[in-house]
């Protein structure tokens, strides 16, 4: 396990010595709780996927400030020695409480809520949203990638071109959270327990005198899974016509394939795969695999599908690893409350010209809301932890911003589900290990509570996210007594 | 360091028994010259900046399977024992050149070629795309950044939204090869000696009481570097009133900080630092620095100093460490020349529709063509390994995809520089080690070689990479060839 503790924006480690110095001095910490929210879906979606949770838990079980690192912070001359000493028992001490990984999530509320010594809960900041951000962001993309696809396969195939080794690896991972089949990436596969797929390159042709010679080579080595690359020198002239001599030969042997079939990587896919399917099915190989890989996004799949291209397996690369459209996923950690050691807790507020920037005081929790008869999200609802909600009741909720916009659902017309499970106690990890195959199944479960208006890629039905009665007042008294000072 | 063997495509595994299979069954391997170049510069940029060179020396080094590695490779069913016989003892044993860090490079010119037994430079080809193709798209992005600086100071802050940890790690590496100062990333500060940077966000404001308690408690700590967040509550009416009392303060105690004033965080930031000058001037803080960091990147760095924003120290988070606008460099691997063993060198080539998309082939080496008088980059060549160059004749070069535009250079009137450096010889790595501060260094002076022009952000002026006659020539044949096919 790499040692990822220094994993920080330095003004962590500047507030920390100030926190620890004042709790030092007053021989009381404070205690504090931030919120990891989001306030916008990546790539105009819906909703977005939350991934990384198991990353982040690594992280914090792995916190420790080694001798060469206290060295480091040392030659930095910003840190005095009583607190690099107290760096060097450095622990995670806190609560940590997040919605588990594959959940559907909504602007606002908070995926991951951190009640810890002050010091501590600040230092955590970078290193989690870095985690959580990332993952969630290719979670929530893969999944739109998957939608366009329609119950066909995807493979993840980006890892030449993701920011770096860790983007390629974990991405591989959230795109499998976000409903990909397999990925590309060996690395992946062997960490995450993930199917790994890939066949072979241009230039695996070139290295052969002819494109049929390489095509009968590698069906020879690899007659199990055969995807045959077909545009290295012309995909009909050449590539198509040499696939189905080879898939001859392969039948003419008795050789059976659990999957076969070929890769098209370049020119206009809808009509090549369309000409291709016809010379398939011509020559007798009804049940051949297209498959496609060149610079497909879930909106290329959307218009080559409505443009009837006859593709069923997506090896989506470069635009899924990187979230090419949107690849940032803005998450942002913030203070809900604050507490003298012994004291209350006194919920905190960040103001901000833009309304939907004013962060929600308190120790929060987030219900969510279900049809009793579809099963379907009806809406979530943040409200203070204290609070009690029952569908014995009818509940009425509203809009934050637009208060006039208002539901009721009676009694017994809805279940309900609180998302933030325990996952650090005292600093103490109570949460299970999830296999990646598990969490790819919740995550589909998880999506199979929206209506599909909750899914289009395109200006998507939004879901409610609203606030309890008492969690809306003490945030509008809050903003009151704030511009009032 | 972290093994990363097995970050790589799975297909690269599939290729490699198989070329392993064709090397142990002929008693003779085939030896292969791979590429990598990329085609466009990422967003509309003028020039690219290679970066990435040390991390891929570090991986080819570390290339081991280890027993885990081959019991997992077993697990997949896709492989061999004596191909996993071969992995265990597998060591990368060709050549490698690159073009060294911080080299202002342009399309379709080989930044590494690689020279080796076919599979082991078939195997690499993930790996070093996936690392190279990072650092040189996010250090591009740096030198954007800072050409919109126009010398002021450029910090780095961008880890929360980093694509995973090594996009952090790595990404503040890249942007100081660009130009950046200094990032916040610590653990980056850490592994590459480079300077980091931060102070305090606006949880440290809401920690405290007051506005102004908070900053008193900062500057009390951090006299030396004392940048104070002022918008939490309302930059022009508290923060900068609250840090102008403070700073009054710290003068009064007689402290003199090497780096003091107001970080702006969000809101209008012409016009907010414009008020913020003037109050800081006439408080006496004229040498008090305005800092900002919301949302920049080089357009609005471009279009806030077209509006005489008076910020001199720009934090560039997101959109430097995503480079968000184009997030991916299209750097690609090709096959270039391929022998059997013993056998002469034989050119290959990879056709497309699309004429800019079709490979150069052959070995290769880079001439970069300086005037003489102002020292000046003119242009690139391409030539053939075999081809010598002098600047004592008259040289005339021609744009291989509009060969009627011609440019004669007089002999004398240029000097000439050889691009490709020798890193690894026989698999032994013959490449000094160089700080990123050197490499930085070298990286400014090289941009300092393009004009203005070339430098633009927008539509900027294209410098001509030209290919010799003689490869000019041997590409037209081959292409003839193959389309004869």
């Amino acid at each position: 396990m790499r040692n990822l503790t220094l994993l920080t924006d330095f003004y962590e480690l500047t507030m920390m010595q100030a926190y620890h110095h004042a709790a030092e001095t007053t021989e009381q910490g404070q205690r504090a709780v931030f919120d990891m929210f989001y306030r916008e879906n990546p790539c105009g979606n819906g909703y977005a996927v939350a991934a990384g949770l198991a990353q982040l838990i690594d992280y914090i079980k792995n916190l420790r400030f080694g001798d060469a690192d206290i060295e480091y912070l040392r030659s930095t001359g910003a840190f005095r020695e009583p607190f690099l000493n107290y760096l060097k028992n450095f622990r995670f001490t806190g609560d940590i409480h997040a919605v588990p990984e594959g959940t559907v999530v909504f602007p606002g509320e908070p995926l991951v809520r951190v009640s810890a010594p002050l010091a501590e809960g600040q230092f955590i900041e970078t290193a989690l949203l870095n985690i959580i951000n990332h993952q969630s962001l290719i979670a929530t993309k893969a999944a739109r990638v998957c939608w366009a696809a329609a119950g066909d396969t995807v493979f993840e195939f980006g890892l030449r071109r993701a920011q770096g080794p860790d983007a390629g690896i974990y991405g591989a991972r959230a795109a499998m959270i976000g409903g990909c089949h397999a990925t590309s990436n060996v690395l992946a596969g062997q960490l995450f327990d993930i199917p790994v797929r890939g066949t072979h390159a241009h230039s695996w042709i070139m290295s052969f005198d002819t494109e049929l010679a390489a095509f009968r080579c590698y069906a020879d080595l690899y007659p199990r899974v055969c995807i045959l690359l077909t545009d290295t020198y012309d995909t009909l002239k050449s590539g198509v016509p040499n696939a189905i001599t080879v898939f001859k030969e392969m039948k003419e042997k008795g050789i059976t394939s659990a999957l076969y079939g070929i890769r098209l990587d370049s020119g206009d896919l809808a009509y090549l795969s369309k000409c291709a399917r016809e010379m398939l099915d011509a020559a007798g190989f009804t049940d051949a695999i297209i498959s496609a890989s060149s610079d497909l996004d879930e909106n290329l799949i959307t218009e080559l599908k409505a443009q009837g291209a006859k593709i069923t397996l997506w090896g989506v690369g470069t635009n899924l690893i990187t979230s090419k459209e949107c690849p940032a996923f803005g998450g942002v950690y913030k203070m809900a409350a604050l507490s003298s050691g012994d004291g209350p807790w006194i919920p905190k507020i960040k103001l901000s010209e833009n309304p939907v920037k004013v962060t929600n005081p308190g120790i929060k929790k987030i219900y969510r809301l279900y049809d009793s008869t579809t099963g379907k999200m009806k809406a979530d609802l943040i409200m203070l932890a204290d609070e009690a909600l029952s569908n014995h009741e009818d509940l009425t909720i509203f809009d934050p911003l637009a208060t006039w916009k208002r539901m009721t659902l009676p009694a017994g017309s809805f279940t309900i589900r609180e998302l933030l499970e325990p996952v650090f106690v005292g600093g103490d990890c109570v949460y299970p290990e999830r296999r990646v195959a598990d969490i790819r199944e919740y995550a589909e479960a998880e999506r199979g509570t929206l209506w599909d208006e909750h899914k289009r890629l395109v200006n998507p039905h939004i879901m409610p996210v609203d606030l309890s009665q008492k969690l809306y007042d003490l945030k509008q008294t809050m903003i009151t007594q704030a511009r009032g000072r």
